[in-house]
């Protein structure tokens, strides 16, 4: 689907001046106060500093404060396909800072569990139209040449459950079925060379070795360029929920291609028509019949500082802020993000920050004077291959409303003059302001 | 120190023939042999596959496999100060991939053991020579702009237990004091400017709010180029040994610089002379003068694979392998490595990989076939600052044998015809082999 808006740039250039006239350039924020309890003098020792603390080999693999008890994965069963076995794990974005995900948070999303290999045993098969199929023990694939590479992978349920009626007023169960991580493994383009793809292997199925069999089907085009065979998320083996001990990654595609607890991929001249690529991850449209075989993840943005987890309630009037958010796209590179603060009508550029990378979450950034009235913001994402984050109003009209995948519009948060931060829509803001109240009890947590 | 060789391209140049010759472009690895059982039609369906796996909110901050137990933080009783308090736990930088160390197996130094601070009575403090101090609780902090960065922290001794006599054969135990992560903070010259430095301050205080109230003395200038106050790791809050909730950043300076737990820091015209840059990281040298304030870390690599840890005995003869090290420099941006295959008499150039980011790990990689015979491999690393990394002869004769800090001359690996990899030195290559059994008995883990 193509959410190309032919006068974006015309659009990005209509910013609103009152708008803009608040807005100073990153630096320092407004001083903060102190009072005289404050006086440097006057503070205190920390309970802290008076004894010795936890000795180095207390956990020779090391666990986060308990203070952040709080910041962990979060499921709910609306979410879950009856059971926690075929479910998810959803990541708390909200909390996250930089690009990278720690591993202890990244989504898990199970179709039969998470499946506990022993690496001993595991096997990898690449058979089908190949001259000489390969039989593969972990520590044979792991001879291979390796690379490192920062990829998100997003579920392309993800934010389903926000773009509609809003269902959710916690940016977690809206779009934490993402994360990121720096991934290591093997090129299939270098691995095959000792396969020798035959001419007529078109499609390439990836089968799971865990109790579901996920399989998928994915063209060999995607195979040779830059797909890859994974062994370590950030540094280290793969967690189990991320496939321990390999799993396929396609760069930017839907998070179910990237196959977990890989057992094989054999090589066709056809695609499969697996039960995961016809029973679900179709797309419905409103003339009822289902698209197929659409992989890369949309363009896509959204506001993770302020949101409904992360409101403004204790800023003042005056206070200055640092807006920031995610951008990424499965086409390629985020080139730039623009806010607005009316709902979509004007929009200014934000800066990108840290590292950019191809299909890689970036961080945008933009520091605001909040002057306390009531503000409708929002984040729209443009990418390198041309693609702009649609409204709701433009995907809708491409889209329908009756499937649930590849959903990227731009999602917008009502900011209340009490620095509350709310899941809102911008097509009937009325209408959906008063179901929010509503939705808040009904949804918080799971 | 500066460890410049100035005829450093013209060594480069002079490659051996013979080991260039039998190194292929990345590419295609030898075959891998299939047995009659490994037909793919004859796999068995593994165990793990046939049963649910666990569900997904078994673990809402995830854990490693259980089958990747020995992949953890050691610690060693002779690199302690006689208890597990003022100790170190070391990483395993043996079995990292790419450039990012997960935070559970971050190296963990600590002069008072791992304080466990509660991020609500936390509190930092800026004064002296400012025109306006500050008290700033956590989440004011974080109210600034932040930026995240990708950098290494490593001990200043690191390496000191294996450049002289080789008192370890294990990877993790001769460089483990240094890992790498994404850091997000605050960079102290946005922040500053709510302060008002004074011209007369010179020198920076930065002291720890943990019991060993460690302190340590940096020039202004550091703190005003790019100097962070951090409070995230890979996207998550400090761990508690990182100095969770707030730790200083001067990227590619001593690891002790990088105050955690920070309480304050104090602005003055001169040095302070605190406890730890007296009694502690300070180097003896030969004329029994000791120096003080020297800080970035000096530009170094090692070889991971192979290591003593990482040994080549399941390859044989004739088998393609990747070489893989890292390589860093607190100045700056490694440029290259070499690697020699002959104790430093005939060097070629490694390949860099994945990113290169300035005072951060770089990935090098070489592939290489070997040929069974026994080699004295070593790797030698360049950067953008003129820096390149000294023999073991070269550091001596400049920084005598006293001092245990900032030695990052080239580390060399024996490997033996049956593929055993051993820490060697090359003065005296004879003497030093006849150690290694002794040593291997007396040091392999703690």
């Amino acid at each position: 689907m193509e959410n190309r808006i032919e006068n974006k740039t015309e659009q990005r250039r209509g910013f609103l001046k009152n708008i803009a006239a608040s807005v100073v350039a990153a630096g320092a924020l407004a001083p903060v106060s102190m009072s005289a309890k404050d006086d440097p003098a006057l503070i205190e020792e920390p309970e802290w500093g008076k004894k010795l603390g936890l000795p180095v080999d207390k956990y020779l693999y090391g666990v986060p404060s308990p203070y952040e008890h709080n910041v962990k994965r979060r499921v709910h069963k609306l979410l879950s396909s009856g059971d926690m076995y075929a479910s998810v794990a959803m990541c708390p974005i909200q909390d996250l800072e930089g690009i990278i995900t720690p591993n202890g948070l990244f989504f898990n999303r199970a179709h039969g569990g998470v499946a506990i290999v022993d690496p001993n045993k595991y096997r990898l098969i690449i058979h089908g139209l190949v001259e000489k199929p390969l039989v593969l023990t972990l520590d044979q694939l792991k001879r291979y040449p390796s690379e490192s590479r920062i990829h998100f992978i997003e579920c392309p349920a993800n934010g389903s459950t926000g773009w509609r009626a809003p269902q959710f007023n916690t940016l977690q169960f809206m779009k934490g079925m993402m994360s990121q991580a720096e991934w290591t493994g093997v090129k299939l383009s270098v691995l095959l060379k000792d396969v020798g793809v035959k001419p007529t292997a078109k499609w390439v199925l990836a089968e799971g070795s865990d109790n579901s069999h996920m399989g998928r089907t994915i063209p060999i085009e995607k195979i040779m360029d830059d797909a890859m065979l994974v062994w370590a998320q950030n540094g280290e083996a793969l967690r189990p929920e991320q496939g321990y001990p390999v799993r396929l990654l396609v760069p930017g595609w839907e998070g179910n291609l990237n196959v977990k607890w890989l057992k094989r991929l054999e090589f066709g001249d056809k695609p499969w028509h697996a039960k995961e690529e016809t029973s679900k991850y179709t797309m419905l449209t409103p003339t009822g019949k289902a698209v197929r075989y659409f992989w890369p993840m949309e363009v896509n943005s959204v506001i993770t500082h302020p949101s409904p987890d992360k409101p403004w309630t204790d800023l003042k009037k005056g206070d200055l802020v640092e807006i920031q958010g995610l951008a990424w796209s499965g086409h390629g590179t985020i080139k730039g993000v623009d806010i607005t603060f009316d709902g979509g009508k004007n929009w200014v550029e934000a800066s990108l920050k840290g590292l950019v990378l191809p299909k890689a979450w970036t961080r945008f950034s933009y520091i605001y004077k909040w002057d306390g009235k009531p503000i409708i913001l929002g984040s729209r994402a443009y990418d390198d291959a041309g693609f702009v984050q649609p409204t709701i109003t433009e995907e809708v009209s491409k889209m329908g409303v009756e499937g649930i995948y590849h959903r990227n519009a731009i999602v917008t948060w009502e900011v209340t003059a009490k620095g509350e931060v709310n899941n809102v829509h911008v097509r009937d803001y009325k209408k959906e302001r008063e179901s929010i109240e509503k939705m808040q009890k009904g949804a918080k947590d799971a």
